[in-house]
């Protein structure tokens, strides 16, 4: 077989050969924006020479600071066909982690939306490094900042050569694109994507026993593009010649929902907290989703109620997906085996409200705290381990904290899971969330989700609070459905928990609270609510 | 991201770890056989085990002449992920192509079925390089052969041990398997498979815009498992843990129709006249397909008036394919656009019965005699010349052919295509069969196609016939239904034509005969038929 690269530009052609009438839709400033994949190749090729104007060499990092929207679409596939790396920034980091992550990655430009540049302009004192900044609006005039030197990249644009010729003479582990994650303690940790990983990816996102996307589907990503690379949708939309539509600046749950009915939105890709506001706005206004065959939900568990109401009340699957930004994302797809069908209809929700079967291409060991295999039983809890072509193998410039993170060539993910007879994982915690009461594990999400199926309750989320006696003992964070507020009684929960887990799995405390805060990405923040609730 | 290399091994752990219970289904010189793959992995380990004691070394060559069966899938992962490559014996060959193959390959032990040894028993003179004959037989015993050193399959496998710890130490580009295509003039050519294309273009045969191949289906192999490893289904269906029936020793028409109800087949994949043939027995028969989900058909350009007849009568789709012993196979798949499907129908049977979209992961060019870039319009004919990860880079040992058949880094497929504005390709003709009339070039494929859509016709062939004025003429040998045969004129068929073709295209002669010749793997042969009717 011939040597030849995966690489990114193979997905940029074929949008342009092949699918050169299909659509990109992108909620703007200013309404609805509308192009062609023709349309789009053209101002890629643009970009890739306003890149070279800008002094952008191959490897360069080149940051974005932006919503889900058509110009984003164009970074990701102008950069990293250009040779550069674009750097997906987080929206929501602090300001601190913001500068620390723009520096730790030496990004030599950053491209940002309008309303973003606040965001920038607050902490310009720390960005000595970045050479250029470009603003993206929907006008040619420039907004007022003080950055500098500033440009507007419809300017940009309008003055560059339609024709860009780019090269095939890339190593397929060139990294393509990064972002940085979180850590529980201390800086955000960064991940490079090569470009030989983002294909194969893709090429797992339209696998039938995974997303199955094709051609066919109209994509919304409401996941961001800058987390995990809108999970690497952006990518594989644009290969197999999918519509793209592009909810843009701050798109709250009624956007969201026009816009599914709006362009006939076949697939909605984003986390539990999104999909529970779908509901809870759909039992109000009733939508018309029928051009939905799937709500993909990652990013954190999606509650085995939720996937039910989805079914009954929306009409459409929740597709409950996990993966990580170590993992590109993909790593586990939620799918009932073909003679699951036969199931009762209970025990099919139990097994798809599971995170799934790892996808086709990657590997996976569950070992104990000694570091052996545990059994597929579904009750032994180990933690995750994951190698394969679109694993992470380090964090970038970090060998302090890669040399753990991925000792003997395996990704450890710190999620603490079980597998059953059939293969299907179901992520027990991560292993800081877990509780140890007793030296007994004690699995947060399980509570969580059994508590967030009680009619009173929105969301529900558990931490571990000390306790003398057992170390450690359950304490569930509620926050109660509009109408019910002021009514619910601890023992109304616990009842209710009563023969669904062992009895000393009941949580010593019931806290009622207005909101359960979100981290930057939309998981629950349980650090804050250690910080609160367990003074920790 | 990793360096992980793309191994088969990936393949058959995954079938063993989350489909235990999946079923092989495979037709025994004694009956239905049945397995899981759990039983399938076990023999699997075994079978490395007997490959070790028979002293097979990393990059040996070992060959199987075998029909669709369960040993012959138990070698197609055994001998690969132990290192060493399967070659696939066309057990159609002649017996002297057949000597030359294995001598050409120089297979250091032969896997043969049962019924297939008085194949080598004919030239074991000429074979002195194979060090064992292995028999494949549903018995212990060893049936009579002049073969030797000879062992019995079963036999090996019995006493052998149960586990195999099969490396992960082996460079993805590691030659996995090996065919050999038969050539228009001299010996036939050897394509080598690696562990990366068979493991990419497994990958394509699952994505929902190719055959979407997964767990759910239930595949049927017509074509051989010696014809690019029936298309490179038993390597996907493994990874995917879709059932598999493997129709054995001579499968004829009402077998195959049969094992597809039988076994509730989703998907089964042959050639255009297998499919010719199941359709003429299910006009007699009436066969209930209802578990069919498409009938793959590859090999040969599938005509409209098939198409159109499988979706009226038989009430599964065919799923037209394309592809080449040098492209593993899989290159264009024909499903419309989501846009076409508001076409007229008419329009929309135009469309499917070209042989499609370049599938995701390739690169093509079709270019004139002077190698330029030809027209999008769907009628400037040129060469299609592809690359990408699953094409092949050479013939084995065979530097000279290969020095053409790959100038410039590309496959030069030698078939003569349209491409229209779609992207959608044609195949026009094989170069070798296109007719040059009055320096004009007529596509025999278009004729044969619309000439079998006559109601009086079961099988049309088109070729060249020399002509002094116009240099080459088309001819068309027709095989007429059995009804109909002693009533049809030369003027039925051509005032058929009118209208349909330009007049030049309208063939000089009409050639009535019993049966169209067929090649080694089921395609019209078109060099007996000039043999015989052009004196050429």
């Amino acid at each position: 077989m011939m040597e030849y690269p995966l690489l990114l530009r193979s997905i940029l052609d074929r949008a342009n050969e092949l699918f050169p009438q299909k659509e990109v839709v992108s909620r703007d400033y200013t309404g609805i924006h509308r192009y062609t994949y023709a349309d789009y190749y053209r101002r890629v090729c643009r970009l890739a020479n306003v890149l070279r104007e800008l002094g952008v060499k191959k490897g360069d990092r080149v940051a974005s600071l932006a919503w889900n929207n058509h110009r984003h679409l164009e970074l990701y596939l102008a950069v990293p066909c250009y040779g550069a790396v674009l750097h997906t920034l987080n929206l929501r980091l602090f300001s601190e982690q913001l500068a620390y992550v723009i520096n730790h990655a030496e990004d030599s430009v950053i491209f940002v939306d309008e309303d973003l540049l606040p965001l920038l302009d607050g902490i310009k004192e720390k960005l000595g490094g970045v050479r250029h900044f470009v603003v993206m609006t929907d006008r040619r005039e420039l907004p007022a900042t003080s950055l500098s030197p500033v440009h507007a990249y419809e300017e940009l644009i309008a003055s560059a050569s339609d024709n860009f010729d780019f090269s095939r003479d890339l190593d397929e582990y060139t990294p393509a694109a990064m972002c940085y994650t979180t850590a529980t303690t201390g800086d955000p940790k960064g991940v490079i994507y090569t470009h030989r990983g983002l294909y194969l990816h893709s090429m797992c996102l339209g696998m039938a026993d995974s997303l199955a996307l094709s051609e066919e589907d109209t994509l919304l990503p409401i996941v961001p593009m800058f987390h995990v690379n809108a999970w690497g949708t952006p990518f594989a939309c644009t290969w197999f010649g999918s519509k793209q539509v592009l909810p843009g600046s701050r798109p709250d749950i009624k956007v969201i929902c026009d816009l599914i009915v709006e362009e006939k939105v076949s697939l909605a890709a984003g986390v539990p907290t999104v999909w529970m506001g779908l509901l809870a706005l759909h039992r109000k206004a009733r939508y018309d989703f029928s051009s939905v065959r799937g709500f993909v939900c990652g990013g954190s568990a999606a509650p085995k109620s939720l996937i039910q109401a989805f079914d009954k009340e929306v009409g459409a699957p929740i597709l409950h997906a996990y993966g990580m930004t170590e993992t590109t994302p993909l790593v586990f797809a939620s799918k009932p085996k073909s003679y699951m069908k036969d199931w009762p209809e209970d025990k099919i929700y139990d097994q798809i409200a599971k995170q799934g079967l790892l996808v086709p291409g990657l590997e996976m060991k569950v070992v104990d705290e000694e570091g052996r295999d545990v059994a597929w039983d579904g009750k032994q809890m180990g933690e995750l381990l994951l190698r394969g072509p679109w694993i992470a193998k380090e964090y970038y410039k970090d060998p302090e904290r890669s040399m753990s993170a991925f000792a003997g060539g395996w990704l450890h993910t710190s999620d603490i899971v079980t597998v059953d007879e059939e293969g299907f994982v179901n992520i027990a915690d991560r292993s800081k969330d877990l509780i140890k009461s007793g030296g007994e594990w004690i699995s947060s999400v399980d509570l969580e989700n059994i508590i967030m199926s009680h009619p009173d309750v929105q969301e529900a989320a558990v931490i571990a609070i000390p306790d003398e006696k057992w170390m450690e003992r359950p304490a569930a964070c509620v926050v109660l459905q509009e109408d019910r507020r002021g009514q619910v009684e601890y023992e109304d929960i616990t009842n209710f928990l009563q023969g669904k887990v062992a009895k000393w799995w009941l949580p010593d405390k019931i806290i009622v609270v207005d909101e359960i805060p979100k981290t930057s990405v939309g998981k629950f923040d349980k650090k804050m609510l250690r910080q609160r609730y367990a003074g920790g």
